[in-house]
Formats: structure tokens, sequence, C-alpha cells
């Protein structure tokens, strides 16, 4: 994936001799991370009877719309964070004008991508606008930017699990659905695969934030890549703070067994979506 | 083109109950302005024998990323400014997070109306396809985003008129010229035709951000809505800074005789886009 990345990268935004901001948009694709939406939308093409390569360029423009919504969340307004994957934030390396507007160049090259990447030409137009669609859905106004304002207006409040837990659907959930979705669009899935799919992704992408919380409290910090306990100095509004340590990871493990359930019907070719599944829940960072 | 924006805005962004984000972004949208881009687009469309109904998405979702830009523009990281079209900009009026996630949270949306807007059953999907690539390739890394870069870049400096103009023809042209050649190709324009709007747009697009810089120096506030003035303050480069402001003048009525030159071939339906680059070059606010 990350080789696929790097070649996204150098097709898409490396056409002119390199700049300040092309070097900000590079710095945050190629700072590693777990590649999960890129990886999570090809398994859910191949899943369905689909090719890696119809998958290809939504993989690659998920991933850049995830690092734009990095570069934007760790800004001083918003989160205010200095490191991320142990390296310096955008803004820390590169300032912060910079930052927004790599994040801005992020999140429009996600769409010429999914428009007119290297692989549109084998997809359907009709099909590559139902996935510019449900992507656009999913990262905008009533998804993930809703959720990160969601995140920053629950700050210090008593919230109950039904705000956090909607907060987190779209602040994280509402990608990693689309993630899936996309790539059972892209591989040609039948309408009824297609909602087990969906099903599947909604409940892995709320277990991913509430499982992302749990380390935030009790995960190793040189595993991690960043300090620990940073929710709670915030006063973020987090799954272990409404539900307690315990009882946030019985419901994550729930949403587990719900994710798996989803795949059933799909038999044997599901085995991979159920695998990242586990990885998702199990994982130490 | 007030009411389609807002029948747009009503439609896209407003779908569930009202939240901040979301008022934010109608604030950004319904603040005013000229709606040239989306006026342009749909004036393109009709010149080339095509139907308003056919531009009105694209028209819409231009302008959510000029909403978007002017957002991220004013932000205290970039140009830092209070006041837009006489009212509070939009972090000084909703704070500088909501600020950054409601220019998000438009340019997101504009490609969901691309993509899928109340007229897309009409419209060709290899046809929004490119429509999509071509907005996306203007308004990105090598485009706007690029020249809002080289704007802040070349701040202070000692810049050449080559710059100067690269940075223009980056900052507003780009998005310009995709406006005409978005409602040329959705109008079904042929290939000579669009080479000719193409042509009209770069002409016109570089024209209004050096007649933009000229009311900077000499225009009316009171008429313009904001101080004139802060270029020089700035330091910012600018054509009347590089040029001075007589040479400036000459060099866009020189350009608009341009841009009317490449309305010839398409006769008198040409005449509603030859009045816009009128306006565009003569305009006092």
């Amino acid at each position: 994936m990350d080789a696929a990345l790097k070649q996204a990268l150098d097709t898409w935004v490396d056409r002119s001799s390199p700049t300040l901001l092309i070097e900000a948009m590079r710095y945050s694709v190629e700072s590693g991370g777990k590649r999960l939406r890129p990886i999570l939308c090809v398994a859910a093409c191949e899943a369905v009877g689909g090719k890696e390569v119809q998958a290809m360029d939504a993989a690659c423009a998920l991933e850049f719309i995830h690092a734009y919504s990095l570069i934007h969340d760790d800004l001083p307004a918003m989160d205010n964070d200095d490191l991320r994957r142990g390296k310096p934030t955008c803004h820390k390396a590169f300032g912060e004008a910079v930052a927004v507007l790599a994040g801005d160049a992020l999140l429009t090259a996600a769409f010429e991508l999914l428009a007119a990447g290297p692989h549109a030409g084998d997809i359907d137009p009709a099909i590559s606008l139902a996935v510019i669609r449900l992507i656009a859905k999913a990262a905008g106004a009533l998804g993930m930017v809703q959720g990160q304002m969601l995140d920053i207006t629950l700050e210090g409040l008593e919230a109950h699990w039904e705000q956090v837990q909607r907060m987190q659907q779209l602040k994280t959930g509402a990608l990693i659905r689309a993630s899936v979705e996309a790539g059972a669009l892209l591989g040609g899935a039948s309408s009824p695969t297609l909602d087990c799919i969906s099903a599947f992704g909604a409940n892995i992408g709320l277990a991913f934030q509430m499982i992302d919380d749990i380390l935030n409290v009790e995960g190793n910090p040189e595993i991690l890549g960043k300090p620990v306990g940073s929710d709670e100095t915030m006063r973020k509004a987090t799954s272990p703070a409404v539900l307690g340590l315990q009882a946030a990871k019985v419901y994550a493990a729930g949403l587990l067994e719900s994710a798996l359930a989803q795949l059933v019907p799909l038999g044997t070719v599901g085995r991979p979506l159920a695998g990242l599944a586990r990885f998702i829940v199990e994982r130490k960072n």
C-alpha cells in the first residue's frame, strides 16, 4: 500500500517542481500510519469478487482524506498537537499557513484522484460518481467534519454515551465505513452484499475509535509512538470516560462480533476483512 | 443566482438540524459577493448552446469552493483579516476552529454537489467526471492552493512581474477559468469552442485579480466595503506594486481585449460573456 500511495503522490501532487506545499503534503502522507482505510477499501473490493486495481485510486484518495483530516485536527486552533506518529505535526514542521493549505490540497487531490486517477478508465463513470458521492458525504458536514466539530464541542462537558457514540461514528466511523463501501461498490457488489459490508463498516468504524480511546488510557507509549493520558488531561469525551474502561472494552468486543456476523454470507472470501476487523480491536497501537 | 445557492445550501448542508458548523457555512456563502464564478459558469454553458439547469450544480459548487477559499485565506495564520464584505470574517464570527472546519466542509460539499447534485441525473456521468477533474485541478495543489501559497511566500519580497502574474493566474485565475470551462463542457461545447472559452477564461481570470489589486490602491472604500491600501501595508506582491498603477491598468485593458477576441467565433450568443468580461475590468468594487 505504501508503494501505491507513493506512486499516487508522485503522479498526482508532484507533477511540477517540488514546492514547500507539496513537501508538506508528502510529509503528511508518507509519515506512516496503519494505512487502514486504503487496506480496508481494497479488501472489501476483493471480498466481493473485484480486483485490487479497481479499488486503488479510491484507496489512495481515502488515505489523502485521512491525512488532510489529521493535519487540520492537529492545528493550534483545534487539538494543538505537536507530535504525530513520533514526528513533528505538519504545522510544527512547515508552519501553520502551509499546514492549512496542505490539508486543503490533499482533500482536493483526493477528489481529482477519484474522478480521474490512473485507473479511472477501467471504472464505469456512474460507479465513480457514486463513490465520490459516498466519500464526500462521509467526509463532510454530516460526516467526519461534523464529528470533529462535536469532538471540540463536547470537550470538558459531562457527555452521555449516546453523544460520544454519535461523535465517534461521525469523526472516525463514517470514513472507515465509506472505505469498505467504496471498495465494495468498485468491486461490483450486489445490493444485499453492499448492505452487509456497510453494516460491517459501521461496526468496525466505531470499534476503531473506542480502541483508540482505550489505548490512550492504558496503551504503551513506546508502542503507540505518542504519550498516553492526553484525553483525560484535555477532558475529552471518550468511551472509557463515559462508560468506564472495562465496559468500553466489552462494548468494543461486541462490535467486533457484530462486524464478523455481517461477513458470514460472504464465505471464505470475507476472511481478510475479518482479519482486519480483529486487528482493529486487538491492536496495541 | 442567490436563490439557487440558497436552495443548494438548504438541500445540501442543512439536511440535519442546524449546527454551528452549518451556520458558519451558510454565513460564508450567504454573505453576498458578486457570485462571479457561478454566473460565469452558467453564461459559458448558455454561450455554447446549453441550458442554465445543466450548469447549476457546478455553479453552486464553484461558489462553495470560492467561499471556502475566502474563509481559509482570512484565517489568522494566513491574511489575518477581520472584515470581509463589511462583515466579520468567519473566524471572527465563529472562532478559528469552526472556520477551518466550515471551509473544509464547503470544499467537500462542492464535490458532493458535482457528483450528485439535484441535476446530476440530467448529465452524462463521463462529463460530470471531467468537470470534477478540471475543477479539482484548478482548485488544488497546482492551482488555487498553490497560488495562495505563492501569495504568502512573495509577501515582503521584491517580486518580478512574471512571479506576480504566475501567482495571480493560480490564486484567482485558475478557478475563474475553470468556471467557464466547466460551464462550456456541461453545455456540450465542441473542442475548438472549449479552447476559445478556456483562453477567454485565462484572460479574464488574470484581469480580475489585477483589477482587485488596482481597486486596493485607488478604490472607494465605501463602494468596496473594505479598507484600501492594505496590500501596500502588508507589502503584498501585486500588479500595481511591480508594474506601477498606470501600466497595470493598460495591461488589464489588454487582457479584456484578448478575452473579447476569443468570443468572436461564438457570435451573438457570446454577448453575455463579453458583458461579464467588461464588468470584471470596469467594476468599482
